[in-house]
This record gives C-alpha cells, structure tokens and sequence, in this order.
C-alpha cells in the first residue's frame, strides 16, 4: 500500500525527543529537576545554522506542525497550510523546529508524565508554566541543536505571545519575530473566559484536585464544556452564522430538552467530545494560566515601548479583522509600542470572517502577506 | 423601627398570586391543566383601564420589578431605576404589572413547584416554553385584570422579545411597544453560549436528569458554570476591563490552581455561587430554551416585515452601543421590518460602555429617551 502526499507537503516526518538533566528554574519559585521535550523538524539546517525557525504553538498546540506520522494519518499537522515547500515558511529555504511545550500531553514532560521521583503522573503537583519559562526551555532546546540565533520565531495566538518573549528575553538570538493574532496581556475578559473553563474543570467530581489519573478517570464532562466555551471565543458571530445559522439538526423543533434541536449545538457537543478524550484536564488549566499570566510590560511599569527597548529583531504583526478574542485593537497595541520604541515592525490587518483561529486558517491574504515578509528573510 | 423609602420609590410592594384552572395549550404541543402566576402591580388603575403597562422579564428576572416588599429589603426591585413616581415608567400616571413567568422559580408555576397530579415537583416533566406561550399567559392574567388594551408592553433583552410577540400575537390589545436590547432570533453564537450554559447544569451529576429536587439535591456546579459564562456576555470587554482591568486579587500573583489571581475571577465566582442557590436550574434551561426557539419570522419565510404586518402598536427599540449579546444591529432588523412594514418605529442607539446589562442600569442618556417615549402615551 503506498500513499502520496501533496507536492507541498514536507511528507513523512518523525518527532524526536530532547532530554534535559539540568534543572529548570521557574516562575512560579519552584524547579524541575529533569524534562523531556518532544519535537520535530522540517528542512535542513544549513552550515551556518543561520536558517533555523522556531514554531511556538498556542493553548492547544503540540509539536505536529506539519506532515504526517505515518502514511494511514488523515490529517497533516496543525499549521500544515503555512510550513512546507514553497509555503509561507519554506522548507526549502528554512530549518523549521516544532515543539511541544513543556507542560503539555503531546509527549513533552506535563502533569500526564510519570514523575520519576515517586513513579506515579505528576498531576497536581506539575508547576505553574509561564511564557518566560517556555522560551528558557526553547532556548535549551536550540543549544541542543547547534543553533544560536532564530531567523525567526514565529507563532499564533499563545504562541504569539512566545514569539514576543523571546525578542524580550533573547534579544541577540532572534533575528526576526512573527506574532499573529495575539496580545500583550490579556484582558478581563479574555481572563473571565478562562476561568469559566478552569472551573467547569476543577469542579467535575472526576477532577479529583488534578490527580484524577491515579483514580483511573478523567474530568471528561470540564473539558468538553472548558473546550465548548472556548471554541466559541476562536470563531467570529459571523463565521458561526455562516457556518450553521439557525439551521436545525433535525427536520423540525423537538421541543425536549434531552435532543440538540440547532446544528450550531451538535457541532460544538461534538467538538467538546472530541477534546475531552485527547487532552490533558491539568495541561488545559497551565495553559490558560499560562495566558492570564503573560504580560510582559508589567516588569516595566506597564511601559510596553520600555519593555521592547532591547529587542533586536525585526517585527511582523498579523491581525484579523473578526477576530474578537485577541482583536486587532490588541495588536495594534503591540504596533504601536515598538514604533515608539524604534524597532522595526510590519503590521497587517487581515479581513477575513473566520475569527481567531483565522491564524490557521489558508486564508490567501493572509499566506500571501506571511510568504511576503518571510521570504524577505536572509538566511 | 420605621425607614423611610426614596420618594420616587413606589414603596411597600405586595406580590398576588392569580391562579388558572383552564388548560393552557403550548406550542410544544403539551398542555398545562392549571397554574399560578405570581406579579405585582405599581399605581392605579385608571377607570377606562387605559393606562396599564406590562413589564415582561428577562432570563434570570421575576415579578418584582420595583419598590421593596418589607421594610428590611435592602435592594428594590430589578427594574426600580425604570418605574416609580416620575421615573421613566411613571406609576403617577401608569398601572404597571410585572409578573413571573410560567416556568419560573420566584413564585409562578415552575419546575420546582409541585405537580397537584403527582404531589411531587414537575423536575424535568414540566414542559418546555416559548415567548408565545408566555404572551398567552400574560394575556390571560391581563384578562383577570380587566385589560383589555395595553398602553404599553415593556421589556429588555427576553423580556424586549415578549414585547415584540404581543405586538404580533394580539395588535389590538398593545398600543406601545418597547423593546431594548433586544433581537428578532438569536444568532447562531447566542445558541452556543446557552448550550454550554445547559451542557453545564445537565452534565453536572447532581442534576439527575431534571428530577435534583427528590434526590434533595440542586445542581449546584452547573448553575454556578452556568451563570458565570452567562455573566460575561451581559457585559462589554470595556466595562469588564474599567471594573477589574488586570488587579490583582492579592498584593501579588500566586503561581496556583487554587487562589485566584485576578478581581475578575474571585468576582465571577461570587456571581455564580451566589445564582446557584438562589435560582431553579430547569428554569434556566427552560429559559434559554425559549430564547433560542423565539424567531417569530420563522412562519412567515423569515421575512420580518411580513411578520409585523397586522401590528398596531407604535413601536420604541432601544440598543446600546456595547452590547454584543444583541448588538444595535439585532435591533436595527427589528427597526428595518418595522419601517418596512410601514409601522410606527422610533429607534434609539444609546452610547453606553455597559454592554449588555446597560437596560437595567439607569444611565442618564437611556432614562431621558424611555422617558420621552413614555411620556407621549396618551392614557
């Protein structure tokens, strides 16, 4: 049986694991003593190792950014429309890296891993993540691959917001920042929304203060409604319109409350479903934490210019115009700072219906605008 | 101990309890043999009985819609900013009548009120509603009443709704309607955000399918859920980000799952708790329910116009310009099929930061237009 993939594919492509024994000091006050990290790449890194990208993925992301596992796998990685030949990052031309944060459940060391200290799932007791922390444990992973300096650190939304700490925290090894359809800091409601999601996890009898897993279960009943409330917030009013309007599931009303009578339901019950049986409940919760917690202008009075001052990259900001989680009011604010802080920074607002999670999305606009800036990039 | 009201409070309000014994026919096809209505009523009734004004309620409200019902009541009614002496709705001149809606839990016949047929509660047996079935009911309590006419029907949001269906369902007996914040059918993300509402209460293990009340339990951490998502969407990004910004709950961040961090969180919780144990859960999903079903276009090929073509009453629509629930151009189409239709219409879009909430909130821009609105009714 033989299978093949699409000409601008990167085809075939098998996750890697990096192990790290020195410990990582967090956030949070607290550290891990060892982690692993799962990634993969696309590309080949050249001699000088000048041409490497980093991907940073959002709340939930994981390292299968592009191709496929294994010739039976339906669907290629999650940001397949934007990393491949001739894509907008280009494999031909870049070394492209994907990881899973740490953290996760996609096989980087998360609450789901066993802790080699008493042999059972973390659980409960992983530490707090936050951005700052990510990048550090990016940075590690790049020393493990021989590459000192970004030619671009590129991410959506949480992973925006990645993108953007490393031009803080890292200003000599990144040469160039993309952060698309993300935010400075959340807002009260982007935190309101997430913590609607917390608590429908942590309040599912099956949530067991996060050590659900050595109790054989999982908070199956949070996560679909954490994952429903959020999907919501990743698509516009429109694009739901368009997409189900007031359609019904069946031929008419059934007026019971046990039956979905609008498409609108089945789809997002289904999408909860979906999720509830893929991710990890403690993952989703250091996510969105993760999110809330993120500001990186508070270190300097609020002052997001300041926080910028020492950032050497060039900057490309996308944002979409019906996207109403991080709206483009948000990047502009990120625009706006770094052209008072004298960087060098491209900001295009893109009109297309589909919201948030536009970002994902082959809106051709959007790719060309990407390809655009990308391709200008030296190697 | 003696207090004093406010003198432009309608003062020490008395609820009544009018009962009906001839089955009521719903639109789900079941039929209630008999129920209680509970309302109140502010000002007199005049001799021609023209000067009766009905406030219908929305979602979570109930007949007490203004003044206090003893002397130690700390809060007046819902709607107090709106009707007493000389406010907007002015009991000098006007009757007004605020009841509780069948399938409430304030005093109404309900879900938690017990079948006379089985000597236990309805639960999930009592049937589903619609803003049809309501007016019908209304109809009838203004039956008992001796009105035959309305001066006014009056709501906000679900209550704008019924408002709306009067004014189809029996043109002769409205000569006002006042519909704020309001919409002609729910958009397809109005019907998400009620299910996760209602995935929450249903999922929730103490819900037992609607029949809590004889397992002496209430679905607490659904409603909790339930209200708290409910909660962001009744307010604009603006006024969530003006009341809490990013503070801090404490002097500084936590780095756990089990403090909040942020004011918005530890108020979003304060809100849900404080709804769970004071509001019935099948109501609520009743409630949403009859929100989703309310299209009332549907039977004339979606065409509005068409829908309000027998209508005599002159209309008043209300919109604020944050509001995201129902947006100013929900009631633009309400504003557009009337003007088509070629009725009566005044419209108003009131700039106001507080999202949706902003009908109940008694901003001086809102208050002056209901006022001039009312004012002009002839009684």
């Amino acid at each position: 049986m033989s299978r093949t993939f699409p000409q601008d594919s990167v085809g075939l492509v098998t996750p890697q694991i990096a192990s790290f024994d020195e410990p990582l000091q967090l956030a949070c006050g607290r550290e891990l003593a060892q982690y692993e990290l799962i990634y993969e790449t696309y590309g080949q890194l050249n001699e000088q190792a000048s041409n490497a990208v980093l991907i940073c993925h959002a709340l939930s992301g994981h390292h299968h950014a592009a191709g496929y596992h294994s010739i039976d796998e339906r669907k290629p990685g999650w940001w397949d429309a934007c990393i491949g030949p001739n894509k907008a990052i280009d494999t031909n031309k870049f070394f492209v890296v994907s990881l899973n944060n740490l953290g996760g459940c996609n096989g980087s060391t998360g609450p789901a891993s066993i802790n080699p200290q008493t042999g059972k799932p973390y659980g409960a007791s992983f530490p707090i993540m936050t951005v700052a922390d990510w990048v550090e444990t990016q940075a590690r992973l790049a020393d493990r691959l021989g590459i000192k300096q970004w030619a671009a650190v590129v991410g959506g939304s949480l992973g925006g917001m990645q993108a953007l700490q490393w031009s803080i925290d890292y200003p000599e090894r990144v040469r160039n920042c993309v952060a698309i359809a993300a935010a400075p800091r959340l807002s009260a409601q982007n935190i309101a929304f997430n913590e609607v999601a917390r608590q429908a996890i942590i309040s599912d009898p099956d949530f067991h203060n996060g050590d659900f897993l050595e109790q054989q279960t999982i908070p199956k009943r949070g996560l679909k409604l954490a994952r429903m409330v959020g999907h919501i917030t990743y698509l516009s009013d429109d694009s739901m319109g368009q997409k189900f309007g007031r359609e019904l599931q069946a031929e008419q009303l059934n007026f019971d409350l046990n039956n979905v009578e609008f498409q609108v339901e089945s789809y997002l019950r289904y999408q909860g479903e979906q999720f509830s049986t893929r991710f990890d409940a403690n993952t989703y919760l250091i996510m969105t934490k993760a999110l809330d917690y993120f500001d990186p202008a508070a270190k300097h009075g609020g002052n997001l210019a300041k926080t910028f001052a020492k950032a050497n990259a060039n900057f490309f900001l996308v944002s979409f115009s019906t996207d109403w989680r991080f709206s483009p009011e948000r990047s502009r604010e990120v625009a706006n700072a770094l052209v008072a802080a004298g960087k060098n920074v491209a900001y295009v607002d893109i009109d297309a219906p589909y919201g948030h999670d536009a970002f994902l999305i082959p809106h051709q606009r959007y790719l060309q605008a990407f390809a655009g800036f990308m391709n200008r990039i030296e190697t």
